[in-house]
């Protein structure tokens, strides 16, 4: 076996800190489609979706196969808006919270592009940037699209209820957004770009509530955040926003709590939280939205535009996801959770 | 938007087919630990594995505690022989067959690694092979962790009966093996080399039948390699051994006769399976091993063995996975499949 000591020798050029890596050639996103549920659509940012579905079946005889019709037309929106075909992609990074990832499976099936089944549960989006990113840097690819959705109904009575059950919500719960994104990342071509990504360890601070994975999330995103600020010697104030995954109203408290006392910043003037983005206050989800599909939407959807339109030069998207199952809950295990980071500059 | 032509015009420098990357610099595998069950234990590769377990709960209050802590003993296995520590790793690429990927999460919780979860099924080895081999030769990482695993008491509960039902097994059925492996991959040091990975896509050829997985894998099998021999430019007798994971006694030889219609090639001479491999005939295990951690294990510890023993120079891990959910199975959808290839040289 060799020696560790021999082989530190020779640093990996690309690492700028223990987690974090910078893009020497930064890869765009060129394209992206999004597909929204109907509570989705009457949102704030529902007119900017690409697509908002009439009802949560979408015509199909079940709820699963709608989750996967709805990320298949991400992803072909994707395709069509860049002038692209599947089989100009090389790879497809998806993840979705089902069990045994059906919706990317299928959906893969459908779009036909060589697959890498990622689960990061709320954090699919952000990790399939990282990822896609050192794949289209390292010369690995030209083109890799980045797909992920949640689904309501799918997503809540795999977790919890069927919600048919009319199982009464605590008020600190967040709804599973019906939403799916997909990207379209290049090594060439117009488009904000993921110049360094920060991977997410895992988390656990004690939390085993599965109605309050906000709480359980918000230590994660502050480990990954801190660590990508320190990694990176910036600032908050050097990101016109920091928007997590899905912490939503407690998390997001939180995660400011966590920044002074564990960071010593305040994260607050440039920190948003794409669960807090999704609905409107009127629109009674609780402390706000998780699922796959919300960070990837609110991203591709509304953060991109406006950083296409000059709004934000540079933005920290931190991803969160709780990586529990019903079955660890129900053995009484803690909720392990984990964020990753990508930095968007234009 | 930018226009695919323009784009079209820097190709990706290491793809050298549609599917398939060549490394500049392949990363090495320096380090390997594997744990197996009692019932794997006596097999015929039985003293081959580092840990052999007394039983199935190792001491847990669960089967899911005790998956987790036979791949965390993997982990650290392979830590220890390659004298390294977690702080050494600069990512670990873990996936398991469990709802939500809980022993991946829950054992990189434990080694304090940062983490890209991967669903591949039975294919994780292969896909995280290929996967961490372009971290590395990207430039993006020194040290690679690659894990994952499988329980016989989990996943058959899970995804079919628990085995205190007493429910009785068709013959065509595969046994789901208790095993987990981790591999360390480097850019630097002495060991059998990734060299080519091809990248599968999703593959569904109307199997249904959650007992037939081997059938229903083994045309994505054939898709992987006879691109992998396309894109490369290879023959089968380039290969001193092809090893297909788990396709078991009656997928193997579907995929021997999907070689001849439809490759016109005859993989059969060079042509083997880590399911075939795990069990002796005498082990009533049906028509072989399955699970993530059986080609995890049998590659780790027996075909990288013959590979440093001079016996091989050159395999090609092409490890299959089933996609399906019980879910998925219960709503009459046939079973996706996919197949992930790493060429493994000294």
């Amino acid at each position: 076996m060799a020696s560790g000591a021999t082989l530190r020798a020779r640093p990996a050029p690309r690492r700028i800190g223990k987690q974090t890596v910078q893009f020497e050639n930064p890869p765009a996103i060129i394209a992206t489609g999004t597909v929204v549920g109907p509570l989705e659509g009457k949102g704030p940012l529902g007119h900017l979706f690409d697509h908002v579905t009439e009802d949560e079946l979408v015509g199909q005889k079940s709820f699963e196969r709608a989750e996967q019709m709805m990320l298949q037309n991400a992803a072909y929106t994707a395709l069509n808006k860049a002038g692209l075909t599947p089989e100009d992609m090389d790879y497809m990074l998806s993840g979705d919270l089902l069990n045994q990832l059906i919706t990317s499976s299928f959906s893969a099936l459908a779009v036909g592009v060589p697959v890498f089944g990622l689960y990061g549960a709320c954090a699919t989006s952000a990790e399939g940037l990282g990822l896609g990113a050192m794949l289209l840097d390292g010369g690995f690819a030209n083109y890799v699209m980045v797909a992920t959705a949640s689904h309501n109904r799918t997503a809540e009575r795999q977790y919890r209820y069927p919600n048919e059950y009319g199982f009464q919500r605590k008020p600190h719960a967040q709804r599973t957004a019906t939403a799916a994104g997909a990207a379209i990342l290049a090594r060439s071509g117009e488009g904000p770009r993921v110049t360094i990504a920060t991977t997410g360890k895992v988390v656990d601070r004690g939390i085993k509530d599965p109605y309050n994975v906000g709480a359980a999330m918000a230590p994660a995103a502050a480990s990954t955040i801190l660590t990508h600020l320190q990694d990176t010697g910036r600032r908050p104030q050097d990101y016109d926003l920091i928007a997590t995954g899905d912490l939503a109203l407690y998390g997001h408290r939180l995660l400011v709590e966590l920044g002074r006392t564990e960071g010593g910043i305040d994260l607050e003037p440039v920190l948003d939280d794409c669960g807090l983005m999704l609905y409107g206050q009127d629109q009674e989800v609780g402390a706000g939205a998780s699922g796959s599909g919300c960070s990837a939407a609110v991203t591709f959807a509304s953060i991109l535009k406006d950083m296409r339109d000059g709004r934000y030069k540079r933005v920290l998207v931190a991803a969160t996801g709780a990586l529990h199952s019903p079955c660890s809950f129900q053995q009484g295990e803690y909720i392990p959770t984990i964020c990753h980071a990508v930095s968007l500059e234009v």
